[in-house]
Protein backbone atom coordinates (compact mmCIF):
# COMPACT_ATOMS: atom_id res chain seq x y z
CA UNK A 1 0.00 0.00 0.00
CA UNK A 2 0.94 3.76 -0.80
CA UNK A 3 1.66 6.44 1.84
CA UNK A 4 0.82 10.11 1.07
CA UNK A 5 3.59 12.41 3.02
CA UNK A 6 2.99 15.94 3.00
CA UNK A 7 5.73 18.40 5.01
CA UNK A 8 8.86 19.73 4.47
CA UNK A 9 11.30 19.31 2.10
CA UNK A 10 14.40 21.66 3.49
CA UNK A 11 18.29 22.50 3.39
CA UNK A 12 19.91 22.16 6.56
CA UNK A 13 23.05 23.31 8.05
CA UNK A 14 23.70 21.47 11.60
CA UNK A 15 26.33 21.79 14.12
CA UNK A 16 27.29 19.14 16.74
CA UNK A 17 29.46 19.89 19.77
CA UNK A 18 32.22 18.14 17.28
CA UNK A 19 31.34 18.64 13.66
CA UNK A 20 29.40 20.53 11.71
CA UNK A 21 27.62 20.04 7.64
CA UNK A 22 26.37 23.02 5.74
CA UNK A 23 23.68 22.81 3.24
CA UNK A 24 22.67 19.19 3.37
CA UNK A 25 19.42 17.37 2.55
CA UNK A 26 16.66 17.57 5.02
CA UNK A 27 12.91 18.19 6.13
CA UNK A 28 10.64 16.19 7.59
CA UNK A 29 8.67 14.89 4.26
CA UNK A 30 12.13 13.75 3.02
CA UNK A 31 13.33 12.13 6.62
CA UNK A 32 9.58 10.64 6.42
CA UNK A 33 9.89 9.68 3.01
CA UNK A 34 13.58 7.79 3.09
CA UNK A 35 12.55 5.88 6.47
CA UNK A 36 8.98 4.85 4.91
CA UNK A 37 10.92 3.40 1.81
CA UNK A 38 12.49 0.71 3.47
CA UNK A 39 8.85 -0.61 3.96
CA UNK A 40 6.18 0.71 0.98
CA UNK A 41 5.75 2.76 -2.25
CA UNK A 42 5.61 6.47 -0.64
CA UNK A 43 4.90 9.73 -2.56
CA UNK A 44 5.71 12.77 -1.79
CA UNK A 45 4.12 16.01 -1.62
CA UNK A 46 6.23 19.23 -0.92
CA UNK A 47 8.01 22.44 -2.77
CA UNK A 48 11.54 23.63 -3.04
CA UNK A 49 12.81 26.41 -4.74
CA UNK A 50 14.82 26.04 -8.48
CA UNK A 51 17.82 26.06 -6.04
CA UNK A 52 17.45 22.63 -4.94
CA UNK A 53 20.08 20.31 -6.04
CA UNK A 54 19.39 17.64 -8.61
CA UNK A 55 21.38 14.92 -6.83
CA UNK A 56 18.95 15.29 -4.01
CA UNK A 57 15.89 14.61 -6.43
CA UNK A 58 18.04 11.76 -7.83
CA UNK A 59 18.73 10.09 -3.99
CA UNK A 60 14.83 10.47 -3.21
CA UNK A 61 14.12 8.71 -6.66
CA UNK A 62 16.37 6.02 -6.45
CA UNK A 63 14.20 5.13 -3.35
CA UNK A 64 11.48 5.02 -5.80
CA UNK A 65 9.92 7.92 -3.59
CA UNK A 66 7.05 9.36 -6.28
CA UNK A 67 8.18 13.34 -6.64
CA UNK A 68 5.27 13.90 -8.88
CA UNK A 69 3.75 16.00 -5.78
CA UNK A 70 6.67 17.91 -5.40
CA UNK A 71 6.14 21.95 -6.63
CA UNK A 72 9.60 23.43 -7.75
CA UNK A 73 8.96 27.02 -7.48
CA UNK A 74 11.27 28.74 -10.13
CA UNK A 75 13.22 31.90 -9.29
CA UNK A 76 12.07 30.76 -5.69
CA UNK A 77 14.83 29.27 -2.59
CA UNK A 78 14.15 26.06 -1.16
CA UNK A 79 13.26 26.15 3.35
CA UNK A 80 16.41 26.64 5.12
CA UNK A 81 16.94 25.83 8.39
CA UNK A 82 20.44 26.36 11.11
CA UNK A 83 20.71 24.77 14.17
CA UNK A 84 23.67 23.89 16.93
CA UNK A 85 22.88 20.92 18.78
CA UNK A 86 23.57 21.35 22.77
CA UNK A 87 26.40 19.14 24.64
CA UNK A 88 23.38 16.48 25.31
CA UNK A 89 22.56 15.96 21.56
CA UNK A 90 18.77 16.63 22.73
CA UNK A 91 18.57 20.00 23.03
CA UNK A 92 19.12 22.34 20.08
CA UNK A 93 19.16 26.33 19.31
CA UNK A 94 17.85 27.56 15.73
CA UNK A 95 20.07 29.97 14.73
CA UNK A 96 18.29 30.30 11.34
CA UNK A 97 14.75 29.62 9.57
CA UNK A 98 14.12 31.27 6.53
CA UNK A 99 10.65 29.54 5.14
CA UNK A 100 11.44 30.57 1.44
CA UNK A 101 8.67 29.27 -0.58
CA UNK A 102 7.63 27.45 1.94
CA UNK A 103 5.93 30.44 3.73
CA UNK A 104 3.71 30.32 0.79
CA UNK A 105 3.12 26.68 0.88
CA UNK A 106 -0.78 25.58 -0.17
CA UNK A 107 0.03 21.81 -1.15
CA UNK A 108 -2.23 20.44 -3.99
CA UNK A 109 -2.32 16.84 -3.89
CA UNK A 110 -1.77 15.49 -7.42
CA UNK A 111 -4.62 12.91 -8.48
CA UNK A 112 -2.83 9.99 -8.74
CA UNK A 113 -2.01 10.85 -4.99
CA UNK A 114 -5.71 11.37 -3.57
CA UNK A 115 -6.40 7.84 -3.41
CA UNK A 116 -3.05 7.00 -0.90
CA UNK A 117 -4.51 4.42 1.77
CA UNK A 118 -1.83 5.73 4.54
CA UNK A 119 -1.64 9.61 5.13
CA UNK A 120 0.96 11.23 6.89
CA UNK A 121 0.66 15.10 7.89
CA UNK A 122 4.21 16.20 8.68
CA UNK A 123 4.98 18.54 11.31
CA UNK A 124 3.08 21.90 9.96
CA UNK A 125 0.16 24.39 10.64
CA UNK A 126 -3.14 22.09 11.02
CA UNK A 127 -4.95 24.25 8.65
CA UNK A 128 -2.15 23.18 5.85
CA UNK A 129 -3.07 19.72 7.35
CA UNK A 130 -6.64 19.98 7.00
CA UNK A 131 -6.33 21.46 3.31
CA UNK A 132 -4.73 17.98 2.43
CA UNK A 133 -7.08 15.68 4.18
CA UNK A 134 -9.56 17.52 2.74
CA UNK A 135 -8.10 16.44 -0.76
CA UNK A 136 -7.95 13.04 -0.33
CA UNK A 137 -10.22 10.05 -0.72
CA UNK A 138 -11.07 7.16 1.75
CA UNK A 139 -7.97 7.01 3.51
CA UNK A 140 -7.40 4.00 5.36
CA UNK A 141 -5.28 5.41 8.30
CA UNK A 142 -4.22 9.23 8.61
CA UNK A 143 -1.15 10.42 11.22
CA UNK A 144 -0.57 13.67 12.02
CA UNK A 145 2.26 15.13 13.93
CA UNK A 146 2.44 18.74 15.14
CA UNK A 147 5.28 20.89 17.28
CA UNK A 148 4.55 23.59 20.32
CA UNK A 149 4.17 26.80 17.56
CA UNK A 150 1.13 25.61 16.28
CA UNK A 151 0.09 24.11 20.09
CA UNK A 152 0.19 27.63 21.46
CA UNK A 153 -0.83 29.81 18.58
CA UNK A 154 -3.61 27.50 16.54
CA UNK A 155 -5.06 25.04 19.42
CA UNK A 156 -8.25 25.83 17.71
CA UNK A 157 -7.45 24.49 14.29
CA UNK A 158 -5.39 21.32 15.81
CA UNK A 159 -7.82 20.53 17.91
CA UNK A 160 -10.21 20.55 15.04
CA UNK A 161 -7.73 18.56 13.25
CA UNK A 162 -7.49 16.02 16.05
CA UNK A 163 -10.99 14.71 15.89
CA UNK A 164 -10.48 13.95 12.00
CA UNK A 165 -7.52 11.59 12.34
CA UNK A 166 -6.73 8.22 13.40
CA UNK A 167 -3.20 8.50 15.18
CA UNK A 168 -1.14 11.81 16.51
CA UNK A 169 2.62 11.86 16.80
CA UNK A 170 4.65 14.68 19.48
CA UNK A 171 7.07 14.93 21.76
CA UNK A 172 6.88 15.09 25.35
CA UNK A 173 7.13 18.38 26.14
CA UNK A 174 4.34 19.08 23.37
CA UNK A 175 2.01 16.86 25.24
CA UNK A 176 2.51 17.77 28.39
CA UNK A 177 1.91 21.62 26.72
CA UNK A 178 -1.31 20.53 25.03
CA UNK A 179 -2.45 19.08 27.85
CA UNK A 180 -0.77 20.84 30.82
CA UNK A 181 -0.38 17.20 32.51
CA UNK A 182 2.94 16.79 33.65
CA UNK A 183 2.50 12.69 33.90
CA UNK A 184 3.36 11.43 30.55
CA UNK A 185 0.79 8.51 31.19
CA UNK A 186 -1.86 11.09 32.01
CA UNK A 187 -0.82 13.49 29.20
CA UNK A 188 -0.91 10.72 26.79
CA UNK A 189 -4.51 9.30 27.39
CA UNK A 190 -5.61 13.35 27.62
CA UNK A 191 -4.57 13.21 24.08
CA UNK A 192 -6.65 10.49 23.32
CA UNK A 193 -9.61 11.61 24.67
CA UNK A 194 -9.05 14.76 22.39
CA UNK A 195 -9.60 12.63 19.26
CA UNK A 196 -7.11 10.33 17.72
CA UNK A 197 -7.45 6.56 18.43
CA UNK A 198 -3.97 6.43 18.85
CA UNK A 199 -1.31 8.82 20.46
CA UNK A 200 2.39 8.31 20.04
CA UNK A 201 5.03 10.18 22.31
CA UNK A 202 8.38 10.91 21.87
CA UNK A 203 11.37 10.84 24.20
CA UNK A 204 14.03 11.29 21.95
CA UNK A 205 17.19 8.95 23.26
CA UNK A 206 14.43 7.84 25.74
CA UNK A 207 12.35 5.92 23.29
CA UNK A 208 8.05 6.40 22.54
CA UNK A 209 5.33 5.35 24.46
CA UNK A 210 1.80 4.12 23.08
CA UNK A 211 -1.46 5.00 24.35
CA UNK A 212 -5.15 3.66 22.76
CA UNK A 213 -8.38 2.72 24.42
CA UNK A 214 -6.99 -0.36 25.64
CA UNK A 215 -3.36 0.07 25.76
CA UNK A 216 -0.50 1.67 27.11
CA UNK A 217 3.10 0.97 26.15
CA UNK A 218 6.43 2.48 26.02
CA UNK A 219 9.57 1.20 24.06
CA UNK A 220 12.86 2.36 24.88
CA UNK A 221 15.59 3.65 22.17
CA UNK A 222 17.70 1.51 20.62
CA UNK A 223 21.04 2.13 22.84
CA UNK A 224 23.86 3.71 20.03
CA UNK A 225 26.58 4.96 21.30
CA UNK A 226 27.04 6.55 17.81
CA UNK A 227 24.66 9.71 18.02
CA UNK A 228 26.01 11.78 15.50
CA UNK A 229 23.33 13.79 14.44
CA UNK A 230 19.44 13.76 15.79
CA UNK A 231 18.02 15.71 12.57
CA UNK A 232 15.44 13.87 11.32
CA UNK A 233 15.15 11.09 13.84
CA UNK A 234 11.41 11.93 14.78
CA UNK A 235 10.36 12.17 10.93
CA UNK A 236 12.28 8.65 10.14
CA UNK A 237 10.58 6.91 13.43
CA UNK A 238 6.93 8.51 12.24
CA UNK A 239 8.51 6.91 8.07
CA UNK A 240 9.51 3.67 9.94
CA UNK A 241 5.84 3.23 11.64
CA UNK A 242 3.78 4.31 8.69
CA UNK A 243 6.13 2.08 6.04
CA UNK A 244 5.59 -1.04 8.37
CA UNK A 245 2.09 -0.40 8.58
CA UNK A 246 1.67 0.15 4.48
CA UNK A 247 3.75 -3.02 3.98
CA UNK A 248 1.30 -5.25 6.16
CA UNK A 249 -1.62 -3.26 5.45
CA UNK A 250 -3.46 -3.90 8.96
CA UNK A 251 -3.22 -1.74 11.97
CA UNK A 252 -4.38 -4.34 14.54
CA UNK A 253 -2.53 -3.35 17.62
CA UNK A 254 -0.26 -6.06 17.24
CA UNK A 255 0.85 -4.80 14.31
CA UNK A 256 0.96 -1.08 15.45
CA UNK A 257 3.44 -2.00 18.53
CA UNK A 258 5.91 -3.85 15.98
CA UNK A 259 5.39 -0.96 13.85
CA UNK A 260 6.25 1.25 16.70
CA UNK A 261 9.27 -0.87 17.01
CA UNK A 262 10.44 -0.53 13.54
CA UNK A 263 10.01 3.08 14.26
CA UNK A 264 12.50 3.25 16.79
CA UNK A 265 14.67 1.17 14.57
CA UNK A 266 14.94 3.29 11.35
CA UNK A 267 15.60 6.22 13.91
CA UNK A 268 18.35 4.65 15.29
CA UNK A 269 20.05 4.52 12.14
CA UNK A 270 18.94 7.98 11.37
CA UNK A 271 20.75 9.99 14.22
CA UNK A 272 24.30 7.71 13.21
CA UNK A 273 24.66 10.00 10.86
CA UNK A 274 24.15 13.51 9.64
CA UNK A 275 21.44 13.93 6.70
CA UNK A 276 20.22 10.80 5.04
CA UNK A 277 23.81 9.33 5.38
CA UNK A 278 23.32 6.34 7.25
CA UNK A 279 20.11 5.26 5.56
CA UNK A 280 21.93 5.86 2.72
CA UNK A 281 24.06 2.91 3.44
CA UNK A 282 21.32 0.49 5.35
CA UNK A 283 19.37 -2.01 3.57
CA UNK A 284 16.22 -3.15 4.94
CA UNK A 285 18.10 -6.61 6.47
CA UNK A 286 20.10 -4.48 8.34
CA UNK A 287 17.09 -3.20 9.94
CA UNK A 288 15.57 -6.72 10.71
CA UNK A 289 18.68 -7.41 12.14
CA UNK A 290 18.40 -4.87 14.47
CA UNK A 291 15.25 -6.03 15.33
CA UNK A 292 16.48 -9.16 16.31
CA UNK A 293 19.19 -7.87 18.60
CA UNK A 294 16.28 -5.47 19.72
CA UNK A 295 13.64 -7.87 20.83
CA UNK A 296 16.51 -9.99 22.47
CA UNK A 297 17.22 -7.30 24.49
CA UNK A 298 13.83 -6.61 25.40
CA UNK A 299 13.21 -10.11 26.44
CA UNK A 300 13.93 -11.68 29.73
CA UNK B 1 20.51 -15.89 50.21
CA UNK B 2 20.99 -13.34 52.66
CA UNK B 3 21.70 -9.27 51.40
CA UNK B 4 23.67 -7.44 54.15
CA UNK B 5 22.96 -3.84 53.24
CA UNK B 6 24.68 -0.59 54.78
CA UNK B 7 23.01 3.07 54.26
CA UNK B 8 20.39 5.42 55.88
CA UNK B 9 17.31 5.05 58.01
CA UNK B 10 16.47 8.75 57.81
CA UNK B 11 12.96 10.45 58.56
CA UNK B 12 11.60 12.53 55.40
CA UNK B 13 9.68 15.34 55.01
CA UNK B 14 8.18 15.61 51.40
CA UNK B 15 6.25 18.16 49.65
CA UNK B 16 4.79 17.28 45.81
CA UNK B 17 3.34 19.28 43.62
CA UNK B 18 -0.32 18.84 44.89
CA UNK B 19 0.45 16.92 48.70
CA UNK B 20 2.76 16.91 51.39
CA UNK B 21 4.11 14.24 53.99
CA UNK B 22 5.75 15.04 57.38
CA UNK B 23 8.32 12.80 58.96
CA UNK B 24 7.72 9.84 57.28
CA UNK B 25 10.01 6.83 56.98
CA UNK B 26 13.05 6.82 54.73
CA UNK B 27 16.04 6.13 53.97
CA UNK B 28 18.34 4.36 51.37
CA UNK B 29 19.08 1.23 53.79
CA UNK B 30 15.11 1.30 54.47
CA UNK B 31 14.08 1.29 50.86
CA UNK B 32 16.63 -1.00 50.01
CA UNK B 33 15.63 -3.55 52.49
CA UNK B 34 11.74 -3.67 52.56
CA UNK B 35 12.28 -3.51 48.48
CA UNK B 36 14.53 -6.63 48.55
CA UNK B 37 12.56 -8.58 51.66
CA UNK B 38 10.05 -9.78 49.44
CA UNK B 39 12.13 -11.73 47.47
CA UNK B 40 14.94 -12.55 50.32
CA UNK B 41 16.29 -11.75 53.73
CA UNK B 42 17.93 -8.59 54.57
CA UNK B 43 20.48 -7.57 57.16
CA UNK B 44 20.40 -4.18 57.77
CA UNK B 45 23.55 -2.07 59.42
CA UNK B 46 22.49 2.00 60.08
CA UNK B 47 22.17 4.23 62.87
CA UNK B 48 19.35 6.16 64.09
CA UNK B 49 18.58 8.06 67.04
CA UNK B 50 16.41 7.28 70.02
CA UNK B 51 13.81 9.48 68.80
CA UNK B 52 13.34 7.24 65.81
CA UNK B 53 9.47 5.85 66.21
CA UNK B 54 8.93 2.06 67.48
CA UNK B 55 6.68 1.63 64.74
CA UNK B 56 9.24 1.86 62.09
CA UNK B 57 11.31 -0.88 63.87
CA UNK B 58 7.70 -2.84 64.20
CA UNK B 59 7.12 -2.03 60.34
CA UNK B 60 10.83 -3.42 59.36
CA UNK B 61 10.37 -6.16 61.37
CA UNK B 62 7.57 -7.77 59.89
CA UNK B 63 9.33 -8.10 56.86
CA UNK B 64 12.07 -10.42 58.35
CA UNK B 65 14.55 -7.39 57.93
CA UNK B 66 17.20 -8.26 60.87
CA UNK B 67 18.14 -4.76 62.67
CA UNK B 68 21.10 -6.27 64.49
CA UNK B 69 23.39 -3.74 63.00
CA UNK B 70 20.77 -0.76 63.46
CA UNK B 71 22.60 1.31 65.93
CA UNK B 72 20.35 3.45 68.09
CA UNK B 73 22.30 6.37 69.54
CA UNK B 74 20.92 7.64 73.32
CA UNK B 75 20.29 11.18 72.78
CA UNK B 76 20.45 11.49 69.12
CA UNK B 77 18.22 12.89 66.17
CA UNK B 78 17.49 10.44 63.59
CA UNK B 79 18.94 11.56 59.63
CA UNK B 80 16.05 14.60 58.95
CA UNK B 81 15.96 15.28 55.37
CA UNK B 82 13.25 17.28 53.87
CA UNK B 83 12.81 18.12 49.99
CA UNK B 84 10.37 19.20 47.36
CA UNK B 85 9.61 18.14 44.22
CA UNK B 86 9.28 20.31 41.04
CA UNK B 87 6.21 19.78 38.81
CA UNK B 88 8.38 17.28 36.36
CA UNK B 89 8.24 15.28 39.26
CA UNK B 90 11.88 13.75 38.86
CA UNK B 91 14.06 16.99 40.16
CA UNK B 92 13.53 17.73 43.28
CA UNK B 93 15.08 20.54 45.61
CA UNK B 94 16.55 19.90 49.18
CA UNK B 95 14.97 22.38 51.79
CA UNK B 96 16.93 20.66 55.03
CA UNK B 97 19.16 18.36 55.97
CA UNK B 98 20.41 17.23 59.14
CA UNK B 99 22.75 14.57 59.29
CA UNK B 100 22.49 14.31 63.33
CA UNK B 101 23.78 11.11 64.12
CA UNK B 102 24.66 9.82 60.79
CA UNK B 103 27.10 12.37 60.74
CA UNK B 104 29.37 10.35 63.21
CA UNK B 105 28.50 7.06 61.29
CA UNK B 106 31.00 3.81 62.03
CA UNK B 107 29.32 1.14 60.76
CA UNK B 108 29.77 -1.78 62.44
CA UNK B 109 28.90 -4.95 60.61
CA UNK B 110 27.80 -7.41 63.41
CA UNK B 111 29.88 -10.51 63.19
CA UNK B 112 26.67 -12.69 62.28
CA UNK B 113 26.46 -10.40 59.11
CA UNK B 114 29.79 -10.46 57.94
CA UNK B 115 29.15 -13.84 55.76
CA UNK B 116 26.80 -12.28 53.81
CA UNK B 117 26.97 -13.62 50.26
CA UNK B 118 25.11 -10.56 48.73
CA UNK B 119 26.37 -7.26 49.84
CA UNK B 120 24.92 -3.64 48.91
CA UNK B 121 26.71 -0.10 49.90
CA UNK B 122 23.77 2.29 49.82
CA UNK B 123 24.81 5.78 48.93
CA UNK B 124 27.37 6.79 51.15
CA UNK B 125 30.97 8.24 51.23
CA UNK B 126 33.36 5.26 49.54
CA UNK B 127 35.49 5.64 52.20
CA UNK B 128 32.69 4.21 54.34
CA UNK B 129 31.57 1.67 51.99
CA UNK B 130 35.14 0.79 51.97
CA UNK B 131 35.26 0.30 55.74
CA UNK B 132 31.93 -1.72 55.37
CA UNK B 133 33.92 -3.78 52.43
CA UNK B 134 36.66 -4.67 54.65
CA UNK B 135 34.20 -6.26 57.41
CA UNK B 136 32.24 -8.67 55.26
CA UNK B 137 34.02 -11.90 54.76
CA UNK B 138 33.99 -13.95 51.22
CA UNK B 139 30.85 -11.86 49.85
CA UNK B 140 30.04 -13.76 46.74
CA UNK B 141 27.97 -10.10 44.92
CA UNK B 142 28.93 -6.60 46.16
CA UNK B 143 27.25 -3.74 44.46
CA UNK B 144 27.63 -0.04 45.49
CA UNK B 145 25.28 3.11 45.03
CA UNK B 146 27.14 6.62 45.09
CA UNK B 147 26.26 9.90 44.38
CA UNK B 148 27.47 13.32 42.03
CA UNK B 149 28.95 14.83 46.39
CA UNK B 150 31.28 11.81 46.18
CA UNK B 151 32.52 12.12 42.71
CA UNK B 152 32.93 15.45 42.91
CA UNK B 153 34.58 15.29 46.59
CA UNK B 154 36.64 12.29 46.53
CA UNK B 155 36.43 10.75 43.46
CA UNK B 156 40.37 8.70 44.07
CA UNK B 157 38.52 7.57 46.80
CA UNK B 158 35.46 6.60 44.73
CA UNK B 159 37.69 5.16 41.84
CA UNK B 160 39.63 2.81 44.67
CA UNK B 161 35.92 1.48 45.47
CA UNK B 162 34.91 0.89 42.06
CA UNK B 163 37.46 -1.38 41.62
CA UNK B 164 36.86 -3.71 44.91
CA UNK B 165 32.75 -4.16 43.83
CA UNK B 166 30.91 -6.34 41.16
CA UNK B 167 28.68 -3.97 40.38
CA UNK B 168 27.95 -0.03 40.40
CA UNK B 169 24.15 1.57 40.24
CA UNK B 170 24.03 5.45 39.81
CA UNK B 171 22.12 7.97 38.43
CA UNK B 172 22.38 9.10 34.41
CA UNK B 173 23.67 12.73 35.31
CA UNK B 174 26.42 10.98 37.69
CA UNK B 175 27.47 8.46 35.46
CA UNK B 176 27.96 11.65 32.84
CA UNK B 177 29.81 13.39 35.89
CA UNK B 178 32.18 10.79 36.36
CA UNK B 179 33.31 9.66 32.90
CA UNK B 180 32.85 13.41 31.35
CA UNK B 181 30.58 11.59 28.48
CA UNK B 182 27.25 13.25 26.98
CA UNK B 183 26.02 9.99 25.44
CA UNK B 184 24.65 7.43 27.94
CA UNK B 185 25.92 4.36 26.05
CA UNK B 186 29.71 5.44 26.24
CA UNK B 187 28.85 6.82 29.61
CA UNK B 188 27.82 3.49 30.71
CA UNK B 189 31.06 1.62 29.18
CA UNK B 190 33.55 4.43 30.41
CA UNK B 191 32.21 3.50 34.20
CA UNK B 192 32.21 -0.36 33.60
CA UNK B 193 36.39 0.16 32.54
CA UNK B 194 37.23 2.01 35.49
CA UNK B 195 36.33 -1.53 37.39
CA UNK B 196 33.21 -3.11 38.03
CA UNK B 197 32.06 -5.80 36.17
CA UNK B 198 28.89 -4.44 35.71
CA UNK B 199 27.06 -0.63 35.46
CA UNK B 200 23.79 -0.13 36.26
CA UNK B 201 22.48 3.46 35.30
CA UNK B 202 19.00 5.12 36.63
CA UNK B 203 17.40 7.23 34.18
CA UNK B 204 14.13 7.84 36.51
CA UNK B 205 10.82 8.02 34.75
CA UNK B 206 12.75 6.55 31.91
CA UNK B 207 14.34 3.72 32.74
CA UNK B 208 17.49 2.11 33.48
CA UNK B 209 20.35 0.87 31.16
CA UNK B 210 22.73 -2.15 32.01
CA UNK B 211 26.50 -2.24 30.53
CA UNK B 212 28.58 -5.38 31.25
CA UNK B 213 31.75 -6.94 29.05
CA UNK B 214 29.65 -8.49 26.92
CA UNK B 215 26.05 -6.54 27.18
CA UNK B 216 24.41 -3.32 26.64
CA UNK B 217 20.61 -3.01 26.94
CA UNK B 218 18.31 -1.00 28.16
CA UNK B 219 14.44 -0.99 29.93
CA UNK B 220 11.97 1.32 30.20
CA UNK B 221 10.12 2.03 33.40
CA UNK B 222 6.39 0.95 33.94
CA UNK B 223 4.19 3.37 32.42
CA UNK B 224 2.38 4.55 35.89
CA UNK B 225 0.24 7.49 35.79
CA UNK B 226 0.26 7.52 39.88
CA UNK B 227 3.13 9.12 40.43
CA UNK B 228 2.98 9.85 44.23
CA UNK B 229 6.69 10.50 45.43
CA UNK B 230 9.41 9.49 43.57
CA UNK B 231 11.46 9.64 46.92
CA UNK B 232 13.49 5.68 47.50
CA UNK B 233 12.82 4.69 43.68
CA UNK B 234 16.17 4.17 43.42
CA UNK B 235 16.87 2.43 46.68
CA UNK B 236 13.67 0.10 45.96
CA UNK B 237 14.77 -0.51 42.27
CA UNK B 238 18.52 -1.53 43.82
CA UNK B 239 16.41 -4.00 46.50
CA UNK B 240 14.42 -5.72 43.74
CA UNK B 241 17.55 -6.38 41.36
CA UNK B 242 19.84 -7.65 44.25
CA UNK B 243 16.88 -9.10 46.13
CA UNK B 244 15.95 -11.47 43.19
CA UNK B 245 19.73 -12.50 42.63
CA UNK B 246 19.78 -13.16 46.12
CA UNK B 247 16.78 -15.74 45.75
CA UNK B 248 18.02 -16.93 42.72
CA UNK B 249 21.46 -17.56 44.15
CA UNK B 250 22.91 -17.07 40.46
CA UNK B 251 24.32 -14.09 39.10
CA UNK B 252 23.98 -15.02 35.36
CA UNK B 253 23.06 -12.43 32.26
CA UNK B 254 20.12 -14.22 32.18
CA UNK B 255 18.75 -13.56 35.83
CA UNK B 256 20.77 -10.30 35.61
CA UNK B 257 18.80 -9.34 32.93
CA UNK B 258 15.21 -10.67 35.03
CA UNK B 259 16.80 -9.11 38.15
CA UNK B 260 17.11 -5.50 36.47
CA UNK B 261 13.12 -6.06 35.67
CA UNK B 262 12.42 -6.61 39.18
CA UNK B 263 14.01 -3.65 40.34
CA UNK B 264 11.96 -1.42 37.81
CA UNK B 265 8.61 -3.09 38.92
CA UNK B 266 9.44 -2.88 42.55
CA UNK B 267 10.62 0.82 42.06
CA UNK B 268 7.49 1.13 40.34
CA UNK B 269 4.92 0.42 42.81
CA UNK B 270 7.47 2.78 45.43
CA UNK B 271 5.86 5.89 43.55
CA UNK B 272 2.61 5.43 43.64
CA UNK B 273 2.64 6.66 47.12
CA UNK B 274 4.94 8.16 49.91
CA UNK B 275 7.41 6.23 51.67
CA UNK B 276 6.92 2.66 52.32
CA UNK B 277 3.15 2.90 51.70
CA UNK B 278 2.59 1.18 48.30
CA UNK B 279 4.82 -1.27 49.36
CA UNK B 280 3.01 -2.00 52.28
CA UNK B 281 -0.26 -2.74 50.56
CA UNK B 282 1.37 -5.17 47.97
CA UNK B 283 2.40 -8.70 47.98
CA UNK B 284 4.80 -10.84 45.75
CA UNK B 285 2.53 -11.77 43.78
CA UNK B 286 1.51 -8.30 42.73
CA UNK B 287 5.23 -8.04 41.69
CA UNK B 288 5.03 -10.99 39.63
CA UNK B 289 1.57 -9.48 37.98
CA UNK B 290 3.05 -6.92 37.37
CA UNK B 291 6.15 -8.34 35.77
CA UNK B 292 3.82 -10.61 33.42
CA UNK B 293 2.07 -7.40 31.93
CA UNK B 294 6.16 -5.66 31.66
CA UNK B 295 6.72 -8.33 29.66
CA UNK B 296 4.26 -8.67 27.52
CA UNK B 297 4.21 -4.71 27.02
CA UNK B 298 7.91 -5.34 26.07
CA UNK B 299 6.87 -8.23 23.17
CA UNK B 300 6.01 -7.62 19.99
Amino acid sequence: MSILVVGTVAIDSIETPTQARDHVLGGSATHFSYAASFFAPVRLVGVVGDDFPQQHVSLLRERQIDLEGLQVVKGGKTFYWKGKYHANMNDRDTLEVHLNVFGDFDPHVPENFRRSPLVFLANGSPMVQSKVLEQVVGPKLVVADTMDLWIRETRDELLDLLKKIDGVVMNDSEAKLLTQEENLVRAGQRVRELGPKFVIIKKGEHGAMFFSEHETYVMPAYPTEQVVDPTGAGDSFAGGIMGYLAEQDNFDPTTLKRALAYGVLVASFTVEDFSLERLRRIQRSDIDLRMEQYQKMLSF
